[in-house]
């Protein structure tokens, strides 16, 4: 299979954002060979496709619970312990293995249609979930949730996804499954158990994702006796191997040092933050130290459109007012932090930019917009600009996954959206009848 | 002209922001004569149409400069001032009148995609600005920026809206047009002057807006010498008629009781206010005191799409997260300050809402997306939810001003899109090369 994808604008989001002017992206099995200006391309024996927008690197959400689309909407308005108490954690008790398949492959249509062609998600069932996946086109990390809670046996839950690790590899399915342990928190595990866990996750050198320092009341045992969650995870030994601390919200200095010195990746959830009333992570000083941040949308029922561009605009509007400071973090940064950014939090170096080598997935930004009505001619920084904060996954028409064409004209070309909307339908109306 | 529209949810943004299901919105000659459940409604002799979703009243946006859009995304990541006096200022300096008509056409056409169907627009070249919203279709509150700067009279200034006034009235075309006063600011006007503007609008019950405590730096001098710019606005004898206060970021206790004393409405934009580093504006202390509060995109150079439903869920996010309190704010109260809270903020109650009386301006969004799959029978606040935080503006289809269909199938009945595009794209490029 051979592509080479030509445009007026190509964004390879590499490290200095740069955009190039009539370029081209070309893909040989699955992978990245090219990307450069057309006039200086290679030779190419393939199809050739023109399009008339913008192409991008698919976008790389680093913190999802995607399933959750069959709960989107429930309970709202209620604080984050109330809110999981009365509403998820009953509801999600109730779900099936199927339930959690149905939700995923519509989020997983949704995403892609928003750009977004990877989605790390820490949840459970995750056959059904990686299978809806699989189906959708696109790509997922999937961290089996583990928890110390009534009902269920963090031990068992560890082993499964080791077994399955050991089964079928790290990666599998040309790299559009990765498996990871998702211990859920430092608050629903004990430091042992954390222990235990970055142990089997290490010897596999798997990726370990955690919620940490979410909102400033969850874990407050665990503070008072280690000062930090961040410490705390250092203290028990989690923080050799591949982590992704999710939303870190509240982080001091030595918690963002300590971070930077052990790479611990961190998926930063504006949106999710700011709904539930978190908080406002510290987004530039974790750029300033070198820790590697990407976005995340957290789950469908918390935030509630699984929209990465809409994340990169509030991450940037978050650090801009809570730094009182318009020129921190930009619409190129911000960018970045929604590709390339991600890939490196999550520990990869194949998706998240338009680079050789790279998995070929390529988003399609048409400018028949009035986003774009400046002109695509636009100076660099103005194009940014309206990009991020103009027109976002508005006008996203087209997306390829490893070169695969999965949506087209807006729409999957895998999935059939309405019936997967009727089986979340089915599943909503289920649980909230019986 | 009699049009009966039949949804299975219509949300007349009431103030208990009611749901109502199978209903109906009946509009004859422009006006609403009917809303209610469809078994309970009266025989109707006239066009019927059915849609599959839910219906809401056209959006307000308060506060705007959306001829803008030729300029939109230049600088973008400088700070207030700078951005202002280097790349503003001197483009709109070299903006024709011609500029001015071509540049709100195409953000009248995209804000009607958005759901807005009255904009508040504080600009120069009325004539102009007015006549492409009325080619697009939509509604205008023109507010004729008035400013005491180098090379500008802001006494003739004023006698232009006044004389506008006096001739053709405060409102024409069918309520399609509002003639407003626009005195900028009270650091780029004297007091007296602000006196003077306020008691010609004063006269003839006229809106003034003004940019109220932007940001913390632009009015210093003002502030150290009345307190606060509330304080100087009462002051100066500036409070007694209609007036709305843009922006209101930094305002004290005080400041806030006499704006509800007086009935200030006030234009939030949270957008633009975190995307320029002004600030937070203190909206849920501003609705307990009875202020009237709606929301606005400002222009389209300082925050990008002209998208108020993108404002609405902002307007959540930040109450929620600077009062660290995620039940402050919820969708419904977020959906009624664009709308009914818009109108109020306005003076206005013949908009923003779907009441007997008041003009026919409603917006169809439609439930076939993933943002509705749990279903159009979920309960009321979970569907309030959906649409807020979840579809916002992706999905609208259809509008309706005054019961004319203005956007059918997303796109605009009045205007090629693609041509008020291509309009922008060649003024902004002869900005920018000459």
């Amino acid at each position: 299979m051979s592509l080479r994808l030509h445009a007026p604008v190509v964004l390879p989001c590499d490290s200095s954002c740069s955009v190039l002017r009539d370029a081209v992206v070309d893909v040989v099995d699955g992978r990245i060979t090219y990307v450069g200006g057309a006039a200086e391309a290679p030779a190419f024996d393939g199809e050739i496709r023109r399009l008339s927008g913008i192409l991008l690197p698919g976008l790389v959400n680093t913190h999802a619970h995607s399933p959750m689309t069959v709960l989107r909407g429930l309970g709202s308005d209620l604080p984050l312990l109330r809110w999981l108490q009365e509403q998820m954690w009953p509801n999600e008790a109730r779900m099936t293995a199927a339930d959690v398949g149905t939700g995923m492959l519509l989020g997983a249509v949704e995403m892609l249609r928003h750009g977004v062609t990877t989605s790390a998600e820490m949840y459970f069932h995750g056959p059904e979930l990686v299978s809806s996946v699989l189906a959708a086109g696109s790509r997922v990390v999937f961290g089996a949730a583990i928890l110390d809670v009534p009902g269920m046996s963090w031990r068992s839950m560890t082993d499964e996804i080791s077994a399955w690790i050991d089964a079928d590899g790290l990666q599998f399915a040309d790299g559009r499954v990765e498996l990871a342990y998702g211990p859920h928190s430092a608050y629903t595990l004990s430091p042992a158990q954390l222990t235990s866990i970055a142990g089997e996750a290490r010897a596999r050198g798997a990726l370990l994702m955690v919620h940490v320092a979410e909102s400033p009341f969850e874990d407050e045992a665990q503070r008072a006796e280690f000062g930090s969650v961040p410490a705390l995870l250092k203290a028990s030994d989690v923080l050799g191997g591949r982590v992704l601390s999710a939303h870190s919200v509240h982080l001091s200095d030595d918690d963002i040092a300590l971070y930077a010195s052990f790479g611990v990746g961190v998926a930063h959830c504006p949106g999710s933050n700011a709904k539930l009333a978190s908080g406002i992570a510290r987004v530039p000083e974790m750029l300033a130290a070198g820790v590697p941040v990407g976005l995340g949308t957290d789950g469908p029922a918390s935030n509630d459109d699984l929209d990465l561009f809409e994340e990169a605009r509030l991450a940037g509007l978050f650090a801009r007012v809570s730094k009182m400071d318009a020129t921190v973090l930009g619409a190129a940064q911000a960018l970045l932090m929604a590709t390339r950014g991600g890939a490196a939090a999550l520990g990869r170096d194949d998706i998240g930019a338009l680079e050789a080598g790279r998995w070929g997935d390529v988003v399609h930004v048409d400018a028949d917009d009035p986003a774009f009505a400046t002109g695509l001619d636009a100076p660099d920084s103005q194009l940014l600009a309206n990009l991020v904060w103009a027109s976002g996954a508005r006008r996203i028409t087209d997306v390829w996954v490893g070169g695969e064409h999965v949506v087209a004209g807006g729409e999957s070309t895998r999935v059939d959206r309405q019936e997967a909307q009727a089986g979340v339908t089915a599943v909503a109306q289920r649980l909230r009848n019986t």
